[in-house]
C-alpha cells in the first residue's frame, strides 16, 4: 500500500514535472514572406538578422522560415497573404499597397517628410505607431517598422535640370506619390520594370530615373549613361515594414512575443545603420571610379514646385478620409517641431564645417 | 522486484527531468550601477526600459536590479565597480573615465566628429566595436553602446562670440577633451559642479557654459540668464555605454546573453530616438516661451581654429600610444568616407528646403 501509494505520488509529481517542461520547450514555426528576391542586399538581411536573433534568445523555441519573391511568387502580394494567413509574417513597404490600403502609404515616407532620426521618433515617441495600428488592425495585421533605406536619391537624369522648364514632357521613371507628385508639376511620368531600366535609359525611351540610393543604385549602372545625379526631396526616409497576421501572434507565449517585437525593433534600426554604411561606401567608390558623375541640387523653382504639389495632393487625400487626415497632421505638426531641433543641431554643425573649410 | 524496478527507472526518470526543468528555470539576477540619479529623464529611462525588455524576453529568468547613483554613491566609479565584480553591469560614459582608461573616450564621442546615424554605421558595421573591445577586454569588461543624446549644443553665452578675440580669457565651464581644446584657443575653462553652475552664471562668476541639449537644459534655468544658445561642435554625437563584468557574463546560458545583448541594442537605439523627441519638444517650448533666446552659430574663423586645435590634441594623443592612434584614424577615415554621403543625403535634402522657403 505504501509503495502503491509512493508510485501514484511520484507518478503525479512526474505529470505534472512533463507539463511543466513541455510547456516552456514548445517550440514555433513562423514563415515570412518577403517582398524581395533571394540574397537581396540590406532588405534581405534585415530579415535574416531579425530570424537569427529570434531563434538565439528563444534558444529555438520559435523558429521562422523566410520566402523570398523566388518561392511564393507574390513580391506584391505580402499584404494579402500575410492577412489571409498563408503566411505568419511579412516584410514588405507600405506604399506598395497603395490601391488596397491607401493610408499606409504615409508610413513609409512622404515627400518633404521626415528624415530617418525624425521619424523613429515619431513612430516611437510621437504618435506613429498608434496611428499605423489604427490604419492595420481592422484587416487582422500588427505593423511594426521594418529597416530604413536612409534618404533617397533623386535619381539619375541624362541632361542638368535648371529650371522648371527643363523637366516639361520630361520622360522619368518615378512611382508612386513621387509620381504623382512629379506628374502634376509636367514631367512625363512612366513606369518601367526593373529588368528593362538599363536599356530604356540608354536606348532614350526614358531621360532619367529614381531608384534608391549610391548602395543599390551602384549595381544598375545607371551612372555610365545617365551622369546628373540629383539629391532627393521625395523618400527622406523610406521605412519598411514587418506584419504580423493578428491570429499567429496571439498563439505566441508573451515572452516570445516580446522576443519577436525587440528582434524586429533592432534589425529596423541595424537596417537603417548598414544603409548608411553601404552607402558611404558605394558613393565614394562610385566617385573614385567615374569621376564624370556629377552630384546636383534641384534649383530653389524646381524644389519649390514640387512641394506645392506634394501639399496640393495631401491636402486632397485629408480632405476625401478622416483617418488620412490624422495621419497627414500628426506628421506635419510633428515635423515642423522636430525639424526646428534637426535645424539648430544636424544641419547647423554640419553647414559651420562646410563653411569654415570648404568640404 | 518488478516495483522496486520500477521504482527506481521512475526516480531516474523523474531526476532527469527535474534537472532539465531546472536548468531551464534557473533564474539569474544582476546588479547594475548607473552614473545618473534616480529618476533622470532619457538615461534613467534606458536602464529601466531595458531591463523591462530583459525581464520580459526572458519570462523572469534574468532580472536586473538598478542601483542609481543616491544608492551606490560613486556616480564616476561605474568602471571600477564594475572591473572589480561589485556590480555585474553599468551604465555611464565612458569619456568620465579619461584618467584610468584614455582610449574610451572616443567611444562616446569626438569634437568635430561623427553624427549618431554615421556612428553607429562605425560602431556595427565599421570596426567600432572591435576596437572598443581592445580597449575593455583587458580590463575584462564586455562594452556596448549604450544609448545617444544626439548632436550636443555648443553652449550658453551671456554675450555674442563675434570673433575668435571674443573667446580670449572667456571663463566657461566645459570639461573633458572640448575643455582643453577651448583652453588651446584662449578660453579660461573652468569646472564647476552642476548645482552651483546657475549662481556661478548669474553671478558672473563664468560667462558661458556648455551643458547637453535643450532636452536636459531648459529644467537647469540657463536660458533665464545666458541668451545666446550655440549650435555644437563639441559632441556631435554622445554615446552612453553599457559596461559588463566578463565573468557575470559568462554565468548566463547562451539564449540569455542574446537577450541582454539586444535588450541593451535596442534600449540604446531608444535612447537617441527618445533624445530627438525630447529635443525638439524643448526647442519649441522654450522659443515659444522665451523668444528673448536666440539662436546662434559660431563664426568660421572661431570654427576654423576649434577644429585646428582638436586635430592637434588627437595628433599628440595619436603619436603618443598604438591604439589611440588606431582608434583615431578609423574614425577618421571613416567620416571623411561617410560624410560625402550625409551631405548628398540628408544635408542636402535639409539645405534645399531651406533655400526654397527661408525655414
Amino acid at each position: 500500500m505504501l509503495i502503491r501509494a509512493m508510485l501514484f505520488s511520484l507518478t503525479a509529481v512526474l505529470a505534472v514535472t512533463f507539463s511543466a517542461t513541455a510547456a516552456a520547450r514548445e517550440t514555433y514555426q513562423f514563415t515570412l514572406a518577403e517582398t524581395w528576391g533571394p540574397n537581396t542586399p540590406i532588405l534581405g538581411e534585415t530579415t535574416r538578422r531579425m530570424a537569427a536573433m529570434v531563434e538565439r534568445m528563444s534558444a529555438g523555441r520559435l523558429q521562422i522560415r523566410i520566402d523570398s519573391a523566388n518561392k511564393h511568387k507574390a513580391p506584391f502580394g505580402i499584404f494579402n497573404m500575410v492577412k489571409a494567413g498563408r503566411y505568419d509574417m511579412g516584410h514588405t513597404a507600405s506604399y506598395y499597397y497603395k490601391g488596397l490600403i491607401p493610408n499606409a502609404m504615409y508610413f513609409t515616407t512622404v515627400p518633404f517628410g521626415m528624415i530617418a532620426p525624425e521619424q523613429y521618433a515619431w513612430f516611437y515617441f510621437g504618435d506613429g505607431m498608434e496611428l499605423m495600428k489604427k490604419v492595420y488592425r481592422p484587416h487582422g495585421l500588427l505593423s511594426f517598422p521594418g529597416g530604413n533605406t536612409g534618404n533617397q536619391m533623386g535619381g539619375w537624369f541624362r541632361e542638368e535640370i535648371n529650371s522648371l522648364e527643363d523637366l516639361q514632357g520630361l520622360k522619368m521613371r518615378t512611382p508612386g506619390f513621387a509620381g504623382e507628385v512629379m506628374a502634376e508639376v509636367g514631367v512625363a511620368v512612366t513606369n518601367i520594370p526593373p529588368g528593362d531600366l538599363y536599356t530604356a535609359l540608354e536606348r532614350g525611351t526614358i531621360d532619367a530615373l529614381e531608384w534608391v540610393g549610391p548602395a543599390l543604385d551602384f549595381q544598375m549602372g545607371f551612372h555610365q549613361i545617365a551622369k546628373h545625379y540629383y539629391s532627393g526631396w521625395q523618400e527622406p526616409a523610406a521605412e519598411v515594414q514587418f506584419l504580423v497576421n493578428e491570429k499567429s501572434w496571439s498563439r505566441l507565449p508573451e515572452d516570445l512575443k516580446e522576443i519577436l517585437r525587440v528582434a524586429m525593433r533592432t534589425a529596423a534600426y541595424d537596417m537603417y545603420a548598414q544603409s548608411m554604411h553601404l552607402s558611404g561606401e558605394a558613393w565614394a567608390k562610385m566617385k573614385d571610379n567615374y569621376p564624370d558623375v556629377s552630384h546636383q541640387t534641384f534649383p530653389p523653382a524646381v524644389i519649390d514646385a514640387l512641394r506645392a504639389a506634394t501639399e496640393k495632393l495631401l491636402a486632397e487625400a485629408a480632405a476625401s478620409d478622416e483617418l488620412a487626415s490624422d495621419i497627414i497632421n500628426s506628421q506635419r505638426s510633428y515635423l515642423q517641431q522636430i525639424r526646428q531641433w534637426t535645424n539648430i543641431s544636424d544641419k547647423a554643425y554640419l553647414n559651420s564645417i562646410s563653411t569654415a573649410t570648404g568640404d
